[in-house]
């Protein structure tokens, strides 16, 4: 069992690190974006990977818990303790430096407190791109990102964040550091330590500073709002990209007609790129090299795609505005989301092939739980698909509280019988816990307790994230 | 401390596996591709997963270790047992289905035991590119290539093998099974055992299954050899071709005129593509979507390049033959210099921008041990040398043996200063043991160490390889 912060803790951290280091215990840290749960604790700023280091020391020393705090935007309450002994909220907002950019090696290292958007520009001005992109990047910051393997609208492209890696400096939970802030493309020395701790949500360790993989920027960048006929429809035009664009398609997004229709009736405004609101369409987006124009890859591909009755309308942005344009609206449907308010929202992924028949039978699967609407968009090309439900028109969240277990576990069973996954990209943080422990693979929960106990013997490191604390339930949500 | 594989303990595997499963005990087991070491053991060779799971629960019951071969063309030792108890030697070579293709996914599930060259050419019969590529790709099998995470000539644009991993299915020590044979692009369901599993070279658990990704084919595929005046031109030519080709670069290989004379003095034959060999060229190979023709982007690069002062001469391939030709060079270079028989080899990785720093400050501290001949070749567009020290003319690796621990030692501890890995994609095995404990991170050490006794706790997967058995010392290599 841990102990909480006493005010004689509070002395013994005040002690450690100067005045600036210590914030007031409000609601940034302690509550989450949509403010669904809060959080309890003792705020840290710590500037340096060595203060981290001293902090954790003093929290081991006194067997008190840790929760790392990065750009608070996550999603499944990785970043709050709701419940037991008070613990210290780590925050990384003072370790904000840039360490270094090495153009020629497409390589920027920095601390974990930058915020994404910050890495974007720093390699923008290198003449370099940072792929990683996601509607947060104003306030995610690098140490969450990899915490949490955050994915986005690149991943097709390039990956997750884990992908966009190549080291990691961490604070072991007994305080020792692991100086692992390599830029090597090419390391087959041991274990892979550095994806062990990608994904881990602070679990395993505070990641501290990240060597970071820089790309080539495209030269030139286009996009394309296309109506298909089916989800079937649309995976075979992400084929037919792929044939055609190769690695030039960076992004394959769907969208439901229910996220227009979210747009019409709560805003943010949007302009209506078709005449005739299709029931679905995607939004592709490429970045070509030299040679050969954006707009005339994506004519090539809607022409192919004309033919084969794969597509039956679409836009072709031809101007950065018009693209901006398009991506407007794929970004303000979780806002639309948000502002409807879902009964119940998962972030799930399926193989690429099972999704035609998962959409058709979640459809009638919920139809026998109750009447919804169903807002189903997002990362098609990674077989990640933001399935959310939500009232129909005239009734609101709160009237659903009776459904919200049935809807949640109907869709959920859905996916693991389809051999998907309960969360794509957002991460188990203390939300899910009780879905990783139901839908998980015993051998692997296993496997994941075995690693939690080996590197943090005293479970001081966000305690109750990804796997429950063995002394207390995992929280309720 | 282990037991050995006694006639009682034969009978016991002899009883769970029919008779096609047990092998004679000899060389391609026991021995190594360059006839260095030799292991030892008891070789059985289990045709499905469950197989595999009873001869490790009888392992595990009987405290017998387990050395895991797959292509038996590993270069440290991972799959030969010198030391030590008898054990098992466990070939996948029987498991060689590939389960299923899922080109509309882009992904090919099969056995740890097909070999590589039957998943690339699985994926080129649905019109996809499986693109693992390494010199031993006839006879290296999947289990292996995953268990070391190995590299190849086409990492800078697809990744080591890992990056090409979806899911696995693993035997764990105990003889259980973690059915983590997943197909999907994103899961952020707890800690990333995949990547644990790849890379760890079979001593966490038997890789037996994998989902493998898939990528389109490119539709056009060119190659060019381009003298450059240094390997700091050579950087400046491989940013060039990211700037201009983009991902199009799927290899960017460099040579140094040492390689091309080995080749001229002990063959095998090779057509020389210069009228003057230079001191260094690369072999810049590029495949292309539509729209686009690989001579052209070739072409493009070469003049620019040219302009600004990078290349000197250049020949771009008018033919897959020609393109072959130029494969074959580069590809004959680790033959020729068997032939010519090294003193010391070293598979290195550096920060890109400290290469030239590296092959600079390399020779002048090799000059202080001896005179010797340094072929330096390999993967720059991925940081990866190998590093190859041999005799001068007329002597031979035999009358080098007092000189070797100081060659290795100047390279390794150069390598290690500019903060480089001295094994960049062929792992630690046995060989490298002792190298990992003197140049490894201590937090790094613990933690793998940490690692390793959570999930193997009896220690007999693969006993020694990567880390030291508890009670042995490290094979002397």
């Amino acid at each position: 069992m841990l102990n909480p912060v006493t005010p004689e803790f509070e002395e013994t951290l005040r002690a450690l690190l100067p005045a600036a280091a210590f914030k007031n215990d409000t609601a940034p840290y302690l509550s989450e974006p949509r403010g669904r749960w809060s959080g309890q604790g003792f705020v840290v700023a710590p500037a340096s990977t060595e203060e981290v280091a001293s902090v954790v020391r003093a929290c081991a020393a006194a067997r008190v818990g840790i929760v790392p705090y990065s750009g608070g935007t996550g999603l499944v309450g990785g970043q709050l303790l709701q419940e037991g002994p008070r613990p210290v909220v780590l925050s990384l907002e003072r370790m904000n430096r840039i360490r270094a950019v090495y153009p020629s090696e497409n390589v920027l290292v920095c601390d974990a407190g930058v915020i994404l958007a910050d890495v974007q520009k720093a390699a923008e001005d290198v003449g370099r791109l940072f792929p990683l992109s996601l509607a947060s990047e104003g306030s995610a910051r690098i140490g969450g990102l990899l915490g949490t393997n955050a994915g986005g609208v690149n991943v097709l492209r390039y990956g997750n964040t884990r992908a966009l890696c190549l080291g990691l400096e961490v604070v072991r939970p007994d305080g020792s550091i692991w100086h692992g802030l390599t830029r090597l493309r090419k390391d087959n020395t041991g274990y892979d330590l550095r994806n062990l701790m990608i994904g881990a949500e602070g679990t395993l360790g505070i990641i501290t500073g990240a060597a970071l993989k820089l790309v080539p920027r495209p030269v030139g960048v286009g996009a394309a709002l296309m109506a298909v006929p089916s989800p079937a429809a649309a995976l075979e035009l992400l084929a037919l990209a792929g044939a055609q664009i190769g690695e030039g398609v960076s992004a394959f997004e769907i969208m439901n007609r229910q996220g227009f229709d979210f747009l019409a009736e709560v805003g943010p405004e949007t302009k209506q790129p078709f005449d005739t609101l299709p029931e679905w369409c995607v939004l592709v987006d490429v970045g070509l090299s030299a040679g050969i124009s954006p707009e005339a890859a994506l004519e090539g591909l809607f022409m192919t795609a004309f033919e084969a009755g794969l597509v039956t309308d679409g836009v072709i942005a031809q101007s950065h505005a018009q693209r901006d344009a398009f991506w407007y609206i794929r970004e303000n449907i979780p806002e639309a989301n948000r502002r409807i308010g879902s009964v119940s929202s998962h972030d799930i992924s399926l193989p690429l092939s099972a999704i035609p028949e998962f959409i058709h039978r979640g459809e009638k699967a919920l139809a026998e739980v109750g009447v919804f609407r169903i807002n189903c968009f997002g990362h098609l090309g990674d077989g990640n698909l933001h399935y959310n439900v939500f009232p129909v028109a005239g009734r609101s969240r709160a009237d659903y509280e009776a459904e919200r277990p049935a809807v949640k576990r109907v869709v959920h069973d859905l996916v693991h019988a389809m051999e998907g996954s309960i969360s794509a990209e957002h991460g188990i943080g203390r939300a899910k816990v009780k879905d990783l422990e139901t839908y998980g693979d015993p051998a692997k929960l296993e496997m994941l307790r075995a690693i939690k106990d080996a590197l943090d013997p005293l479970g001081i490191m966000n305690p109750g994230a990804v796997l429950r604390q063995r002394s207390m339930p995992p929280a309720e949500v």
